[in-house]
């Protein structure tokens, strides 16, 4: 689901992991870039050629463009600390290797490499260009954006995030038994935004009649970032629906490892540094669980969908193994074709097309533009009316939106959910400065210093949070219209991870630019009544964002996929 | 190589690996169309739409499309003899299963799944409307083009062919060695084409300066079809040059099986009896063993290739696979590359951008297309001098030529290579027949009757060989002509392999056609002096041409990579 969160850089791209693929292009009014960025910003074609990032004129070698960061650094192992500073942007040598030194000749093979190991793999998404490459498999593919090395992350909170994934399952799931607290929580943001609301009318049916989930599927990601200066491990959010490319980051991950057993040695860098990645085996085994749990062999798994889906092979590699090992059908459906196709028997049954579900994975329905009409409303009732385990369950849902997030950053409101102090005091370490706009003195400080905020509103999909002075425009605005708006919007203490220079892999060309890195971990949960299945970290994204814009202030960001090199 | 052949098709498509998704849309003079053809070409979207060939207007469903063949099939099994011919073209019901039938939401399901299949799995080729497809890897991908479903083949013949195929690569070895043979055998051809006289000018200076390669590699494939009326296997020809698809004729097997695996049953099929493809394993293990036999740690193995070839994902499975299994490294240089980059040093040794060569592997350089200037041919020479092992030197490649096909089919001439008379015997039973153009009674015949006989050129390439009346056209221009042109031409007697229906998958869609199918036997062969390291049948590629024209006699048809399944 969308994902945004703070950063460094001075325009407002996310991390959107459905939208990773298609960023728009937003027009920042703030403008604080160091001049030296557009020097480190370079391309490297497969075919030997190179030129800036916007394919303007070619430069000779990459070691001709300068580094911005003062400094040099070791060959893998310690990161030197450093350096110069702008406005909280904390600027730093790589850590693992010497950019400045890399072999050209190193690098264009590389990029060939991880170009054609993407093809073999199937680290493919469909071309945005190629009309057809969103409904129809196989044709207009292209790589998916990747970075070709690893980033580097320090191992113990790596270690922290890990152990976090199943606290916040288990958190979640306690919250999604509070139907009251859910309600009440979100009372003020139904009114606010007519999306929120929607979920809710849902989830009050659900609650009216009594519905219980007595098999309860949950496949999160919790998104973190570094913050430099702090070196803290701060949470960005929970996703509790559509976490999306456990598919894809599990390929990235092997694809990098590729490159650093073929050029580790050369680069310094130790292939067994990159932990494995989990994410389709566990989501698979989550589902073939579930399925069982279900209990009715002809039952199918279904995939809840957009219509046009450039992610498709993400979410194809999870049928695709969940069928050659579990042998367990998988069936497509979009919103409306559940609408169309979809009935309920007397017992509780959903079927769709005349096939029994026995889980609902969502990949769609996560932002106001899959629901278009009524009947996509309409068919999301019916599904959450059913006995097919819904992964996520309206309550689960509900449970990861932004404001729940701030209401459970709040003193004391953990301790109603969980009972481990250790689990509580972990939770509490992550959160980042989560505040309601009711809060006058926060909006104060918001309004004096907007570069420490975000303004975050409950509307998903990514490209929507608000930075810089954008947040006390919009502040004053709301003050002036009274206070029925701020419900809208929570505020989120702005963090600052560390840039870093990296190679960037987007359409065949290889990127070299300063990027922000943000790392998901994923969480599979699987309960049935008292019992809990299944409650493990399963896997991890990381994706990284190139930190520039240009002189115009229009940015040129993208984001790619990633992997982590611990140190 | 180009591999044209002859088939009951009334026009001139081929077979050709190399241009396999590039065919040439050729006007036919003859026409003889079945005018149930038209009923039965039909499409299927994955999108649950299906059309005609052309795309036009769209039918509702597979099962209105008429089978212009009487008689059902049996379900699996056994083949019923049969029944309509027409022009020598014998079309009987499939045999394997009742395409009439068949379930078209269980073939709409394969065509969805297999698409996702080759996504995921690399069964992937450069799309030719994407414009930098044959360049750059990763980028404007599309599946390749495949059959849904095997085709159904015999297991005596294709016990049959898989024994020839050590005997053949044996023959080529032989005939290699006789310098002599060769360039008597091409003498007259030599002045009529101007292609195979630079190769022999080359093969004469390798004579003169009595230049042994001891170290021989072959990578054979032999082409066959199944001649319907006489039940005869007849081969096509021997491929000794870049004989491709040994990497994706692996995946559509497995694709293939996978399909069966899942819906076998629903068929009435069994994936068993698909035959498994080793061909990446053995090409990859030859180029290890002939690497090792070179004995230069340090050296590499180098494929030359076209500066565009969309065909490209074949060629860098064997890469991949090499490095992976044998730590091997693959560089990839065009003829012209090689010219600027290559050196041979005083020990023989051939370095290519300072980088030893110990196996060069041919995936370019069998048609005059490839030698656009003096310098690829100075870079052919260049190979041919040094101590790297050539697959195929130019004494294998001369083997393989059409001229060399039909002297070795003359009376007595086997005998001079080969000594076990029951290889002897082998080879001959499935030599077509083929004839020079010397042989006044034979082109007397084959002006009476042109439909009997395919004029085949020199020129390599695909798209070449002549048919039909065309046949009659130009033999009586060469008659008038005199006989210097008749060196640039064979004959050869025409096959009528059987139609069957089948579905094509190609840019997404799936076609519902009729076809012809030829099958390749690869063979590798690496010998040291006296010793031979390897001899194998390894691997199989079967590809699928649609045989059908239109009403205004163009030919619509095109191929796809195929498999079988032995009956």
């Amino acid at each position: 689901m969308g994902a945004a969160y703070s950063s460094c850089s001075t325009h407002s791209l996310t991390f959107s992991s459905q939208t990773l693929f298609s960023f728009p292009t937003i027009t920042t009014k703030t403008s604080s870039k160091s001049n030296l960025e557009s020097k480190f910003n370079t391309c490297l074609y497969p075919t030997n050629k190179i030129s800036n990032t916007h394919l303007a004129k070619p430069i000779k070698t990459m070691a001709q463009t300068s580094f911005p960061c003062s400094g040099l650094a070791v060959k893998c192992g310690k990161v030197e600390e450093v350096e110069t500073q702008e406005e909280g942007c904390v600027r730093k040598p790589p850590p693992m290797f010497d950019y400045h030194g890399i072999d050209l000749d190193l690098i264009q093979e590389m990029v060939y490499d991880s170009l054609v190991w993407s093809s073999l793999h199937g680290l493919v998404v469909g071309d945005k260009s190629a009309q057809r490459s969103g409904k129809v498999p196989g044709v207009g593919l292209v790589h998916a954006p990747f970075a070709l090395l690893p980033v580097p992350f320090p191992e113990s909170h790596w270690t922290q995030a890990c152990e976090l994934a199943p606290i916040f399952s288990e958190l979640v799931d306690r919250v999604s038994l509070d139907g009251k607290f859910l309600q009440d929580s979100l009372s003020r943001t139904k009114k606010a935004d007519s999306f929120t609301s929607r979920l809710l009318d849902i989830h009050s049916k659900t609650l009216e009649i009594n519905k219980k989930e007595e098999i309860r599927l949950g496949l999160h990601r919790s998104d973190y970032m570094l913050d430099e200066q702090t070196k803290l491990l701060l949470q960005i959010e929970l996703n509790t629906i559509s976490s999306s490319f456990p598919g894809l980051s599990c390929l990235v991950n092997e694809l990098q490892r590729s490159l650093l057993t073929q050029h580790g040695e050369d680069l310094g860098l130790d292939p067994k540094r990159i932990p494995s990645n989990s994410a389709v085996s566990h989501f698979v085994e989550a589902f073939a669980k579930a399925w069982n749990e279900y209990n009715n062999p002809r039952a199918v798994v279904m995939f809840v969908v957009q219509a046009e889906e450039r992610n498709m092979y993400d979410q194809h590699w999870l049928s695709a193994v969940l069928n050659e090992r579990h042998n367990i059908k998988t069936i497509r459906k979009t919103l409306a074709e559940i609408d169309a196709e979809g009935e309920l028997l007397p017992d509780g049954t959903l079927l769709v097309g005349g096939k029994a579900i026995a889980v609902v994975y969502f990949r769609a329905g996560y932002t106001p533009n899959d629901y278009p009409s009524e009947l996509e409303w309409r068919a999301r009732l019916l599904m959450e009316q059913s006995s097919a385990i819904k992964c996520p369950s309206i309550s689960y849902h509900l449970a990861g939106t932004k404001k729940i997030q701030q209401e459970l950053a709040k003193p004391n409101v953990l301790e109603r959910f969980l009972d481990n102090k250790e689990d509580i005091a972990k939770l509490r370490e992550c959160f980042a400065g989560l505040w309601s706009l009711d809060d006058s003195d926060i909006v104060e400080k918001a309004i004096e210093k907007p570069e420490l905020f975000v303004m975050k509103p409950q509307r998903e999909g990514g490209g929507n949070n608000i930075y810089g002075v954008d947040v006390r425009e919009t502040l004053q605005r709301l003050q002036k219209e009274g206070t029925d708006g701020n419900a809208a919007y929570i505020l989120m203490q702005r963090i600052f991870p560390t840039v870093l220079p990296t190679f960037l892999m987007r359409d065949g060309i290889c990127h070299k630019d300063h990027a922000i890195s943000e790392l998901g971990i994923y969480g599979a949960y699987l309960r049935n009544k008292d019992k809990v299945i299944m409650n493990d970290q399963c896997g991890f994204l990381m994706r990284t964002k190139t930190s520039s814009s240009d002189e115009g202030g229009v940015a040129a960001g993208f984001a790619v996929l990633d992997s982590i090199y611990l140190t």
